[in-house]
């Protein structure tokens, strides 16, 4: 089972990311990817809308964290709270996003945070890459996670 | 006639933004706005969708330059080249994006560039504000522009 695909039920549950047509690909070595195809995410000029690039990057670290947090048996809420974007090139394919944590994070550190104070934040490097490899966008995020307590807890 | 309005059909031609149910409000004061339906940007919190929030302030920053380029006599097309993005707080209600250019950018000077080398760039600065004025998140973002020569040009 790949356990990426376990978000696809709450990106399809999100109407703009079902429109954006967003599905899990795989989570492998650290790296989660998400794919939208470019039809449904098209812009004015024939390539991939900014908007479509920074919601599918966007996506990718918080499913990353989403996966993350509940394979830590942490399950929380996942939201965004900043993040920098570059966008470097057209791309006239469809989105695959990857995420990763950013090198310098912890993430044994921030789940030990989360399980003692219920939040904690993390900072994910993400781009979108075209087939041959050529990164056309990139996105730097910052997290915040909020552990959801359980009924007994 | 809001000259706004004439941002309607290029928004409703971008399958993504079509999606979101973007729509122009108003031009007025070197502000443009832009509305979009809480309905159709919902996450799976049940607030405004992050990625919604940051593609409608950069549809509001592309659209003003847009319309101001034409206004210039020098129709365009804007991309957005890089943006720092802040989510102050969850929204509940639909989407309202402002957008104004940077206080320190010079727009008779961006369209001389403009006319003169066919390629400039402009920094705009976007806001989200619920409805009681607060300010729920930003965004900065540089946009180059690309004058279309005309066919006798």
């Amino acid at each position: 089972m790949n356990p990426a695909a376990t978000l696809d039920p709450l990106l399809a549950g999100m109407p703009p990311v079902a429109a954006m047509q967003v599905h899990a690909l795989d989570l492998s070595e650290g790296v989660l990817r998400l794919r939208a195809p470019l039809a449904a995410n098209v812009n004015d000029k024939g390539c991939a809308f900014g908007g479509s690039l920074s919601g599918v990057m966007t996506l990718a670290g918080w499913g990353w964290l989403m996966l993350a947090a509940q394979q830590a048996g942490l399950p929380s809420e996942v939201y965004v709270a900043d993040s920098q974007v570059r966008y470097l090139a057209p791309l006239y394919e469809d989105l695959v996003a990857e995420a990763r944590l950013r090198g310098d994070q912890d993430w044994p550190a921030i789940a030990r945070t989360l399980a003692e104070r219920r939040r904690a934040s993390a900072t994910l490097q993400c781009a979108v890459r075209a087939a041959d490899g050529v990164v056309v966008a990139t996105l730097e995020a910052r997290f915040a996670l909020k552990r959801i307590e359980s009924a007994t807890g």
